[in-house]
């Protein structure tokens, strides 16, 4: 990677009389230019001038010492030096122009930010900065360091070209192999039972009596075997998260393509929207063109990973030793997400069912916990539910959905996937998860510990259609075929809703 | 209202020879034209031609023969004169200028599909509808009663203009006055008290553990004095409104302005995404504007009503006779409402939750199981909640909802608000209801009863925000000051959480 900055430094006076000191210093900046970097990396002034009230600068680097970070480690000695003996101010920084260039097999096809251009030539990618005047990359853009994160989003996106770090998935238990008693497909037999119909939209489904009462007792496991004895506090957490909360939980930098978007009216004003009622009345249908010019801009989207909404309760405060570590719990409604189209069972919904748990304290505290949860899952999936399952270590979630794939650099933070296989297709899939999120939500919520102590968290999802999915595929819809632990806990069988 | 009508009727071949018997009919067709109108109303043909192989009519009117009823009723029996006698067939009709004309003291500033023009001229509204050659409204249209939808809209309009009917509101019975023990504004209390804390989003709010086990007991007491007593059923509705089962429950005529649109993303290619995506990285802002060029038109709403998803379960199917009454229950996420603006308490939320109970069976059936509901709703209210509390017939929420006031056309159908006294401001808010819904909802998803008898529904919403707003301002946030029953059945207080 390569870096061309042309900048000038405004100066309060005409410093003819500080040209040989500006030369001098300019001759000798090299431990400055090169600070950091290998032997003979850095950056270099390749050209310069005095112009009365201004200096000129080129500065070229490479990828070790980036050439506005040059421009900004000269500014303050250069300041003193002119400050001190000749009583010159440097009042700000222009540029004129920056370029970033690096080796890209492939060109970037769309626009980012602060970029005015970009020319893909002989597997260079050259990325011409939006500077000077009108532009919108300035003396406060690289003060605030853009440039950086331009550089961040490059190096990101070539790690990935060059078959970078993938998803990873490391097995780290498995259960014995338990002789499935059913071989069909659950979404088909629980149709055919009448426990569940297909919703009006993608990917959702209608749970009767039945299919509920499965649910529930699911969610009845839980809380004996482990909100009671862990001692977890029921707290509500909202269900509509909005950008706010997605820039600091991390999910702003990758969600988009499977959020459900939601979209306020421009107004409540009943006159405004009479155009598409009436059209509605005339001609039985919506127009639905018409209700997207009404609509505002999204505010965010439906409830995606279920515990960010939580941490606003904690935003910005301090607590008390002695509320560590905090256990809370939430079950209060759905989770959506856009998944890929196809038919799927109720393995892979759009709108899902899920018990989300969330425990904070000391990174001490977060991995204890840690431990104890998997103690009950591992309890609950052999002597309750009695499943063929397994565990891995992968990819963390909160990286996953920011776009990004391999470990965590947080010693022992990252998510185990508990996976099961299902019998009618052989394939595994995961039907909950555990995560030990390190500092991630803490720091992006601003909430402290009174000792002044690193504060981590995790959480851990407990989504019902695919304990359902998991469950039943190896179990069937009978009872009778159902382990004992878990036929004793759900009782009786609900009597449904029955048709004709 | 006035109706004015050219018409063509256009014939398999040339008519010359009948050209008397046609005359005849048209100077007799009189009774035709008048059936079902007061003496000396209806409609008229002014003038009529026949042009070889089409006659073309003017048929103008008065609302209680519309004109194009008139065409129709002329169609018939002018096909048996030609056809019988001349072997000639009436081939299809043209319509060539439609207007409709009616008394109004305002003019309508959106468009009416179907409708070319709308001119407002001396206290009249003239509709010139889009007819002729490329024109929307043709034969089939008039065939599919279009304009009598067109004229509906009208009545509807004028109607409410000239002070039609309002919300009805009607006291049916108030409980004793108990004597407030609490002044306060319940959500400043708990905010102060910790239990309570904003959401990111409007009119949303993170409720703590003590907060949440407020709505626990009160979904404890739904249940064991209602649910199991009566026998209802546990289901799961989806929280995702799509346009059809709005169009079936008929929320498309009215809810729009109050609705949280949900849109899904275009594709959920992450390549489609990652302009937006980069922007964010660099930026740290979400473009919102591009998000919503990349967004799909809305498929509907976050949860409004929450029993419309529940019929998609009984769609189109019959029900023996044996599975009625129905008596299902859902509490299992969601509901969401674009209030008005400006501060509010727990008690309007944009973001709320409630156990909604949905019946069904023959009028009998329903009738009987809401004055059971009502038993159980008047002994909880007084005996285990102690409010000071009301009941009004209104109109009902399936009207309201839809744009429309005034009460029910079908006898015993309505709703029944619960109202309970704010003492901290002096205001009665609804904190329930309880609505018999007649025929409507069955037949808007076309379920049917074995038997054949109509089927008719009701539906009854416990807003948990409503219940704890009542409930909290009338009794304060300390147990030791709240009914024994309550405080038995409520037990320990959560620890919560608190700050520094
Ligand atoms: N589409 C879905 N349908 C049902 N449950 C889901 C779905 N997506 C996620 N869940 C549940 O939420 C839990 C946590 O969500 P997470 O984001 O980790 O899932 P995920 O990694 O996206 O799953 P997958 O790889 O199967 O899409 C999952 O373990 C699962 O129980
Ligand atoms: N904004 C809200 N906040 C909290 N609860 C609500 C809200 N809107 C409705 N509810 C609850 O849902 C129940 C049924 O909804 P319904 O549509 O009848 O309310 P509504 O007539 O719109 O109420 P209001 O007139 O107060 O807006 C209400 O009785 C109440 O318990
Ligand atoms: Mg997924
Ligand atoms: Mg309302
Ligand atoms: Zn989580
Ligand atoms: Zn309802």
């Amino acid at each position: 990677m390569r870096f061309h900055l042309e900048a000038s430094l405004r100066l309060s006076a005409d410093a003819g009389a500080a040209e040989k000191a500006i030369s001098d210093f300019i001759r000798d900046a090299g431990p400055i230019l090169e600070k950091g970097a290998p032997e003979g990396q850095g950056a270099k002034i390749t050209e310069w001038r005095l112009a009365k009230n201004r200096i000129d600068l080129v500065i070229d680097s490479d990828r070790y010492v980036r050439a506005h970070d040059a421009l900004l480690r000269l500014r303050r000695p250069l300041s003193e030096l002119l400050g001190k003996q000749y009583r010159i101010g440097v009042r700000g920084m222009d540029v004129t122009a920056f370029e970033i260039e690096v080796e890209s097999d492939r060109e970037i096809a769309h626009r980012i930010p602060y970029v005015r251009e970009m020319r893909h030539e002989g597997g260079r990618l050259r990325l011409i900065l939006d500077v000077g005047e009108g532009g919108t990359l300035g003396q406060s853009e690289i003060e605030n360091r853009i440039p950086d994160r331009i550089v961040s989003l490059l190096e990101e996106k070539l790690e990935k070209g060059y078959g970078g770090k993938t998803e990873h998935w490391e097995l780290l238990w498995e259960s014995e192999k338990r002789e499935p008693k059913f071989r069909a497909d659950p979404t088909e037999e629980m149709q055919k039972a009448g426990w569940i119909k297909h919703g009006s939209a993608r990917g959702q489904w209608i749970y009767g009596p039945q299919a509920t009462h499965l649910f529930r007792t699911f969610e009845a496991i839980v809380l004996e075997e482990i909100i009671g004895p862990l001692g977890y506090q029921e707290m509500i957490f909202p269900k509509l998260d909005t950008w706010d909360v997605w820039k600091k939980s991390g999910h702003a930098q990758g969600v988009y393509p499977e959020i459900y978007f939601v979209c306020p009216p421009k107004t409540r004003d009943p006159a405004f929207w009479e155009e598409v009622m009436d059209y509605y009345k005339v001609t039985h249908e919506v127009p639905l063109e018409l209700v997207k010019e009404k609509i505002d801009l999204p505010i965010g989207g439906m409830c995606y990973a279920q515990c960010p909404t939580f941490w606003g309760f904690l935003q910005g405060m301090t607590l008390p030793n002695g509320e560590l570590p905090m256990r809370v719990f939430d079950r209060s409604g759905t989770s959506h997400r856009y998944e890929s189209g196809g038919i799927h069972g109720i393995e892979r919904v759009d709108e899902f069912h899920r018990i989300e748990i969330v425990w904070l304290g000391t990174k001490e505290h977060t991995l204890e916990e840690a431990e104890k949860l998997k103690g009950c899952y591992k309890h609950i999936f052999e002597d309750i539910l009695e499943l063929t399952w397994r565990t891995a270590w992968v990819t963390p979630w909160f990286m996953a959905q920011e776009g990004k794939t391999g470990l965590s650099e947080m010693t022992g933070a990252g998510t185990v996937d508990y996976e099961a296989i299902l019998p009618y297709n052989g394939n595994w899939i995961e039907f909950q998860n555990l995560s030990v999120n390190g500092e991630k939500y803490p720091k992006g919520f601003t909430v402290k510990a009174q000792s002044g102590e690193a504060l981590w968290s995790g959480c851990s999802g407990v989504g019902l259609e695919r304990w359902a999915s998991a469950f039943l595929s190896q179990k069937g819809l009978d009872p009778s075929n159902w382990p004992e632990e878990f036929r004793r806990r759900f009782g009786e069988m609900p009597k449904g809703i029955r048709f004709l």
